[in-house]
């Protein structure tokens, strides 16, 4: 079974962005035998989707070397870059149920050198909220928007805020929010232009998209 | 075929709110068999979902008794009662293309008696166009929401105004706006408590619901 | 972590409507957290969806200072309004299973002040039920109608009854019930006109609908 | 491609139901070679889903010996036996959008010579059309209930009749009304028990299992 | 919470088919009130849905006087009536892990005097195993076919068959097989005429309807 | 808006099988490009759905080169190959209206030189029709099936046939059939081991299947 | 009617973005109007989702004033900027059915000043194709990917590429393609890290999150 | 209960496909039975979707019997054939979450004495690991490809082999991959022509479809 456990350490320096473990579909035999194989390169890594379960039956020095956020579901393996970059990011939840996702995208970013602002519990049932601190989020080149159930957070923000936008449908809600699909249809049909979007809970491939604008402005 | 076409002109009287006939599902024949009954009875009624083409093939006489709103695709026919009420009911659009639904509403409500005060293009991409006008709107008992595509003008309005709020999603927008029902879900899973909602493009129940609370008011 | 966790009590003065602690995409430490912060501005709260395991998991003291109802799955934290209105609202469940969903409800309006009436299993496949409570059903200006699998309660009532009615559709059934969505389509597209619908399960939404309602006649 | 028309005349001697010529996926020459075949076998056929377009696309003489009814879209070719049994099958449809469905199920009943009783207009939103007829109703072993929307015709028919009772959900609706879908699904979740369904509009398929049912009862 | 339990016995006479607890919505409180009060009028009763883990939770005497069958999830409580019919019913299930609802459906026949025969994997991808009991099939003027997945065994049995043919599917199979919802759409759609449909694993429903076909061969 | 049109000649010799031009999503402009840009080469092309109204829109000259089949929708464009290859596959449908998915394949196969077996209306709700040709099929080594609604025939011919059976589904039915949606998934779904299946209506990649398969002899 | 014909020219001030006129909901009278007020202002304006059957029905001198594009359904009324930045957007499309979203994207680009570079027909089914323009591609900061059916492309590219990658999925296909749903869902659930989507054929929405993405690096 | 549970022996020689046990709808005392039964006749079984706890529950000398493999919950029991076949059949995967799947199939081929080769972890979101092994995978007359989330492998892989390909969506992945829903659609509505499908998850089936097509070699 150990030779179907393959991790491809070369990605990163190709594509230019972190390569990271998802967890959810492996076992902890799994992830046990990626994080051994990075600490023979002295490489760091990125886990994301790691429970308390699979965190909890890690062989005690590989846990050891793992710092583990029960919120988010991520840890950090080995070295961790320094910040390099910070006040270009900043990522906005709805409610305290979005924290999750959007702690997932502070430490994907976190893990690559960039250091996010998180403002969280500004969703627009309570419009005052974001209204506060719109001229700070205004600062920002690149916003992160998370927000589950109508998600009209997206809308909200794409019509006072001119950057670019990322937007992360989250799962939170029940019955009509369908498990995030009407979050994630709300974001893609909404009237404010230009918002582009993730996968459902999907922190991390928005902070890997913000990475890539970044890089973008490197380009030039 | 004809003894097919039955039309419950009792109904009106025994649940207290406005019959109306439904003509989508049916062909100029059977609607001309209705309106001849009830021209019969000297009553009048609503029709609503009257496309230009049966309206043209109405027999003349009844075409010359019949109001036709090409907008809303409604009609009246014969008399229509005085106006009873007004500035009780505000029927709020987020854009131009939601003025169908929105104005079937404002239509079944003046058949009724009630005179709407209707505002149109309050999408919340543009927030200040809402802002502009909230303080109006707040003076309202009952609000009717007409939106489409991410529906977050019901949301944000659930936030700012404390009122009966009657949310009509619409079938407006394409891809995942799914013909409607991506604005059905989101105000569903609104998290602004206590909207309520009616099904796609459905003016004509909203004004119902109005009617109903109007109603609840007498029965004090 | 604790940073993610904030509570607005301001909103229920800006809103006018009692505002809960949705406790389902919670751990126990945030609801602790919550309550602590309420503790200590003397504020009571309602909270929903707090399951036995949530329940038991508070420490000692929040615990004793919560009344838990297990059916409905709610709370009422610290102080309780007293009774201040009666005799308007009836929450009608067409049968033992919806009642969670009627409790909710109905512990929603109680902890606004509200004192509800509840009528459990009229549903229509007995339709004398129904029948022996309509007349009583009729006194009350807002109905709440809970039900399941078809929904048929709701287009059944919305032809005997003038009044307001808000529809919740509830998860009760199996297969082409598809977990609610069958009562939930079948109660928007009931061709009884007026009724208004409410999210899944949702019988906190459908009190707050209510007591808007209630603030629309006291604005008058 | 004449080749590909093919129509198999021993198949209703072997089942003992009415073979039936579905013309919606099949173009009026395809049809016309149908027919052209029964007439040189002397073999009477019915014919379901024929439109207005295809039914004068037929040549004149195989047109000449066509009964055609444009409200059920079904027509008879040539011999159409007497009627031989009359009093046992009733159709019941809520409105009359239903007619169509309602009227495919009577002709098929009548092509195999059994009259049936059709009842319309008599949805449960007014629920005392319903009751003034109930009683006609439970004279007949099978009922046919054909309703669309909310389909709440068949749960209170469920709950009030102990007959056979095949419910036959139709498109008629829109928005979530969902073509048919949440008819088909209301009457499976249905809580009175003992209803069976059939393919939504399918007239055709509840005539059929009404004439099994009768069959059953030859067998004893 | 007591309150909220109510069980109609009166129904069982009026709509003259065996009345069941569905288990699945209720605690083990609200069905052992529910057995308490059946025992107090000595009525038997059947209940549905009944997993292992409720049924152990019974009160000590109550579960003595109940006979439960684990596969069928079904218990019989109390008397249960003599076999009063037999030879009319067959009940053909395509394969062993068909064979809960096909349980269901047996028991609750026997639960009404009635009892079936029952034919388990005959499916047709090892067509002869059906053609090896055609002949005794055919014997029966009621069938009652169960199958999941891709439910072929209908539409072959519809063609050899053509007594009464009442179709359960049911939620065996994965992916594709979507709950049954495939299997069930496939019985919908099939080109066998006369086919009737029940929800997905309504075992309980088939037999129902069985019943209500034998009653009206009584009526006449 | 000609740069738009761009097509892969080089396509075919690389992959090995034969290239077609999907007319669905082209304007009659376009495919007269891709014509001309063929008949300078002096290839002969395939192309897929084209429909009456774009053949009639081709230039004379090209519609001269072109011999169009109505019944399939397919076309063969300038020189078409002898046959070099027969009595490997059989194309069997199960009733008429499937019969333009069946004839796709077989054109598509005949312009790559291979002619097929087409065997027409053997849909099991009549049984026989099928074991009527048993034997005839088994002498191909590759099968397609073709088949709508339920698609029962595949899983029927997968217990009978243990050669390679590609299935097609078909959107041929109405209301649960679901567009084909339905015969797919019970494809998918099917007990009968080792089916494979292609998208609905796609009777051209069933058919390019069938080449990789022959293919598959060639390189051993 | 006019009345409810609204446009908002102080939006693109405030957004910053470009703001269009969504044609698809409006009636070319209502078009008309907007075109009117635009012409008294001296402000261009963008159209999108045109047909052709609109735009014919333009009054002459407004026609006049706008050039039109039918492949993308856009127009162009009164001034365009002139162009101000070029080589730092690069629009790739998968086939030349994905055209129509391809020139939307670069039409809209155009009319905010921006030159885009537009390949079209690397999709991967043809890998060569890409590889040909990898390098090409790789030059610019910013990519759009527009890819239909499996959308494939989009995968692929996401792990070439490492600059901003915002992907539009197409409706072309048929059956499984499910209208472009597949195509989104594919793309949301890509494997390459940092892809973001935008709605079914929204070229539109694409640009502007390109524009968003240019005005970032103004904003440094 | 035991007369439920049903084996057939005789198929696997019918059909000439490896019949195997599908654990995941049966008790351990079903399985149990069947293995009792087979060892009783000498016979090896296959066993698919056998978990942990299902083996762990089977008597002693029964699992003593049995070769467990945990990855694809697969188990060989009794004799197993020696290798008859190898070279022929190569099994790729995208990541390491798909090796379930591509085990699964290995393993039942295995089972039918055919030794396939199994490639994994080739995905193209870093194509260059297909293109490294793409020469060796083209030696290979027959390829099962495995995929979960966008599936894209498939389409690059039919772009690049001219064999037979047999595609095997996973339920790899979150959110919009909608449990292997999107991995089967873009397989489906792939434009790489002559993909073949199996369901979801079914290394099984694809399996036995490689043995069919090997069968097809016999044959001639």
């Amino acid at each position: 079974m150990s030779g179907d456990v393959v991790f491809d350490f070369a990605r990163a320096e190709r594509i230019g962005l972190s390569e990271a473990v998802f967890c959810a579909g492996k076992t902890p035999q799994q992830i046990a035998a990626i994080l051994q194989s990075a600490s023979e390169r002295d490489a760091g890594l990125l886990l994301t989707r790691l429970d308390a379960e699979k965190f909890a039956a890690l062989p005690g020095e590989l846990k050891a070397a793992t710092e583990w956020c029960p919120l988010s579901q991520t840890a950090f393996f080995g070295p961790v870059p320094p910040v390099s970059s910070a006040g270009t990011i900043a990522i906005v939840a709805a409610g305290t149920s979005d924290a999750p996702a959007a702690r997932e995208a502070e430490r994907t970013l976190r893990h690559a050198g960039v250091e996010a602002s998180v403002i969280i519990d500004v969703g627009v049932a309570g419009l005052w909220r974001l209204m506060d601190r719109i001229e700070e989020i205004r600062r920002f080149p690149v916003v992160i928007a998370v927000a589950g159930m109508d998600a009209a957070l997206a809308s909200v923000l794409g019509g006072l805020y001119s950057g670019s936008l990322i937007c992360v449908p989250t799962s939170v809600g029940y019955g009509a929010a369908e498990e995030g699909r009407t979050a994630l249809n709300a974001m893609l049909a909404s009237c404010a232009p230009g918002l582009v979007i993730t996968n459902i809970d999907n922190g991390y491939g928005a902070a890997c998209a913000a990475l890539r604008m970044l890089g973008v402005m490197k380009l030039r």
